[in-house]
C-alpha cells in the first residue's frame, strides 16, 4: 500500500472535469467517459483486463489461481454530482486499483479473481436518479422509468447512453447472477461528521437507510395581511413551520437509532409581503435503517397533520414520492472487517450509512462490506470534501486485508507484503 | 341616493379590463386610462369640471356657492391588482359620483365646492409602490425613487406617463396646498372579516397601520440529509420555521392593539430533498396603529432571533426594508360620521385600518374620513371580492350625508332630498 501514490492516482482522475469550483464529472458525459477511459488505461498497464459492460460500467479483472471461482469486487464510481468534492466515488476505485497495484507489487496470487468496478451513473445530479450501473447489475433496474427521464437539456437515457456508445435497450443485459460474486467491497468517506466528531479511522456501514419521501401540501386562505385579525387567519406556511418542527422533534426522539427526517424544499404561495399565504407545499424525507423507528416518526409527522388541520383549519394533502427499504448488510463481512480493523490497530466503530451507495445493491448480489473513512466538517458533494492521505491510507489498508482475506491469498505472501508496504 | 344607479355605474367601469378571472386595470395602463376617461365622461355629464393632474390623477369639481371656498374632496382609485375584484377602489369613485348624481336630482346647492378625485396608482402590482397619486398630491412623493423603478417589462415610470400624455418631470405639480380643501372623504371595502363577523354596516377607520417590513436572512450550513445527524445540524429553514411562529405568538401578544404580523414570502435553499437548507430568507412586515405595540412585537421578534442563533448555530442577519408611521385620522371627522350613522340608524364600529389607502396621504392636508363597507369573507384583491348592493348603498348614503354637511348644503334641501332618495 502506497498511500503516496493512491494520492497521484487519485489526483490524476481529479484533473478530470476540475475547476476552481469543483469536480463536475456528470454521468454519461464526455467528461466523465474520458475519466473511466483513463481508469481503464491504469487498470490494463496493472495487468487487468477491462471491459465496459451494457449500463457503463467498467469491469476491470485480474486472474486467480481459480478463473472460474466467483469473483471478489471492490469499487465504487467515477461520476460526480456538479460541482462536487474529490473524494465521493473516486476514493473508492482509485482505491481498489491502488490494492492491486500492491498486489503486483508483492507479487500476490489469489484464489478467486479480483474485479475492481467502476460504476456508472452513482449520482442522481443528471438524471435524478441514483446508482444506476449498480442497480443495473443487481438486476433491479426499473428500465421503462429510466427511459421516461431527461437531462436538463432535454437529452433522454437512451441520447446519454448512444453518446457513449452504449445502448439503452440492452441496458439489464448488465445484470450478473448471484454465483458470480463472491462478495463486493466499497470504501467511501463518510459525507458526515460522525467519525471526525469521535476521532475514529474507520466507520463500518452495519446498514444503508433508504430514504421515504412525501410531498406535503397545505392549503390555507389568502387573505390581505394588513386587514386580517391574526385569529382570522388560516396561514399556510405557518401551518408549514409548525409541521416541520414537530418533523424535527419526532426525528430527535430517534436519536438512538439514527433516524433523520429533513424538509428539503418549502414554497410558499403567493409569496407577496402583503398577502397572508394561501398555500405552501413542503418535501421531506425520512431516512433510518430501523423500519419501526422510521414508521414512529411518520405516524408523528401523520398526528401532526391532524393538529395543524383542526387548530389552523388548514387542508393538508401529502403523498408518499418513495418508501425504500433499507439495506442490512452482511453481518459475516462486518465481523471480518472489524477483526481486521482490531489487527490493524484502526480505531472504528460501526455505524449505518444516511447515505446511499451502490453497496446497498450489490448487496442483492453477494456479502457486501462498506468502509468508511472521515470527512472534514461531515463536507460532501462539494469542492471542500476532504479526507486527509493518512485517512486515506487507513481505509485503503483495511479494503487490502479485506481483498486478500476474501480472494484467499496465502498468508506468507501477505506476510511479505505487509513488511514492505510503504505508508 | 339611487342604490341601483350606484350598482350600475360600477359595473360599467368593471367592464374596463374584465375578464372571468378579475378586474385588471394596471396603473398608467391603456385600459385604466380608458376607464378613467370613460368615468371623466360621466362626471362632465353630471355638470362637472374636469382635469388631470401632473401625476394623473382625475380631479372633477362641482362648483359651490364660494367658489374660493376650500372644496370638499371624495374619492378612491379606478386601478386595480392583476386580476382584482369590482370594488377596490371603484366603489369609492362610483359612490362620490352617486352622491354628485343625488344632489343634483335634489338640486342641492352647497356653500363649499365638492370634487371627486380619483387617484392614479393606488395599487402597488405594476411598479411596487403605492398611493403614488395621493402622495404627489399630498406633496411627499419621492421623486427620485421612482424614476429608478420599472414594471415586469422593464418599463419605467416616466415612460408609462409618457404612455398617458403625461410628464413624469412635472409630477410633483400634483401638490396642493393646505388650504385648498376642507375636508377628504373616502368610502371603501374593508377587505377584511370584522364587519361581516360582527354584523355591522359601517366601519370608520380611526387610523390607518403603516407596515414595518424586514428581510432576515439565516444562514445554517448545507450538510448531506441522509448523514447528518439531527444533533450535528445546521438548519437554516428550521430557524425559520421557528421565527415565524414566534412572531405570530408575538403579535397575537398585541391582539388588542390590532396589531398584525405576516410573514408573506420565505425562500429556501439549496431547495434539494437530500440536503439540509443552508440558507432561508423570510420577508415580513407588521401592521398596526401603535407604535408601541408594533415595537414590541419587533423586540420580540429580534429575541427570538438571538435565541435561534445560540441554539441552531445560525448566524442571522436582518435588514429595514421600510418603517412607515401610522396615520391617525382626525377625531372631529369621526365624531361627526359617528353621529350620522346614529342619525341614519346604521350599526357601525370603529377600527383602525389595516391596509393603506389614498385617504393616508390625503390626511396630511385637511381633515380626512374613511368609511368602511363589509367584504364578504374579508376577501378582496380577488374577483370574489364582494359587497351586497345594501351594504353599499348604506355607504354611500353615509358618504353623500358627510359630504352634504361638510361642504355645507342647507337642511331644507338636505330634507327634501332625503325623503327623495330610492334605496
Amino acid at each position: 500500500m502506497d498511500a503516496k501514490r493512491l494520492e497521484n492516482t487519485l489526483m490524476a482522475i481529479n484533473q478530470f472535469g476540475y475547476s476552481d469550483k469543483g469536480m463536475t464529472r456528470l454521468a454519461y458525459s464526455e467528461i466523465e467517459r474520458q475519466a473511466v477511459e483513463h481508469f481503464a488505461g491504469l487498470c490494463r498497464q496493472a495487468g487487468m483486463t477491462v471491459c465496459i459492460d451494457a449500463s457503463g460500467n467498467l469491469i476491470a479483472r485480474r486472474e486467480g489461481r481459480h478463473p472460474d471461482w466467483p469473483a471478489v469486487a471492490v469499487g465504487s464510481h467515477l461520476d460526480t454530482v456538479i460541482q462536487g468534492g474529490g473524494y465521493d466515488g473516486a476514493l473508492g476505485v482509485v482505491a481498489a486499483l491502488e490494492v492491486i497495484y500492491s498486489m503486483n507489487d508483492g507479487q500476490i496470487e489469489t484464489d478467486h479473481p479480483v474485479e475492481i468496478i467502476a460504476f456508472a451513473c452513482e449520482e442522481s445530479s443528471r438524471f435524478g436518479v441514483s446508482t444506476v450501473g449498480s442497480k443495473a447489475m443487481a438486476g433491479i433496474l426499473d428500465k421503462e422509468k429510466l427511459s421516461g427521464l431527461t437531462d436538463r437539456d432535454g437529452r433522454s437515457m437512451a441520447e446519454a447512453f448512444s453518446d457513449c456508445g452504449l445502448d439503452f435497450e440492452s441496458v439489464e443485459q448488465s445484470a450478473r447472477g448471484r454465483g458470480e460474486l463472491k462478495a463486493f467491497f466499497e470504501l467511501h468517506i463518510e459525507q458526515g461528521p460522525v467519525l471526525e466528531n469521535e476521532g475514529l479511522q474507520i466507520g463500518l456501514a452495519t446498514g444503508i437507510a433508504a430514504p421515504s419521501r412525501y410531498e406535503v401540501h397545505i392549503q390555507g386562505h389568502a387573505s390581505h395581511s394588513g386587514t386580517t385579525p391574526m385569529n382570522g387567519r388560516h396561514d399556510a406556511f405557518l401551518g408549514a413551520a409548525e409541521l416541520s418542527l414537530e418533523l424535527e422533534k419526532a426525528a430527535k426522539l430517534e436519536v438512538a437509532y439514527g433516524t433523520v427526517a429533513t424538509v428539503g424544499v418549502c414554497e410558499v404561495k403567493p409569496g407577496a409581503m402583503n398577502v397572508v399565504p394561501d398555500a405552501a407545499e413542503l418535501k421531506l424525507e425520512i431516512r433510518g435503517t430501523s423500519v419501526e423507528s422510521k414508521n414512529r416518526v411518520v405516524d408523528r409527522l401523520f398526528a401532526a397533520i391532524e393538529e395543524a388541520k383542526s387548530t389552523r383549519g388548514l387542508q393538508i394533502t401529502f403523498r408518499q414520492l418513495s418508501n425504500e427499504m433499507p439495506v442490512h448488510l452482511d453481518s459475516e463481512v462486518i465481523e471480518s472487517l472489524s477483526r481486521l480493523c482490531a489487527q490493524e490497530g484502526f480505531s472504528y466503530r460501526r455505524m449505518p450509512s444516511g447515505a446511499g451507495h451502490d453497496a446497498m445493491n450489490m448487496a442483492l448480489l453477494c456479502p457486501t462490506g462498506l468502509i468508511f473513512v472521515p470527512s472534514k466538517d461531515g463536507v460532501s458533494h462539494h469542492r471542500d470534501e476532504f479526507t486527509s492521505v493518512e485517512q486515506l491510507a487507513a481505509g485503503a489498508i483495511l479494503l487490502e486485508q479485506a481483498i486478500l482475506q476474501w480472494a484467499g491469498a496465502s498468508s506468507s505472501q501477505q506476510e511479505v507484503y505487509r513488511t514492505e508496504r510503504v505508508l
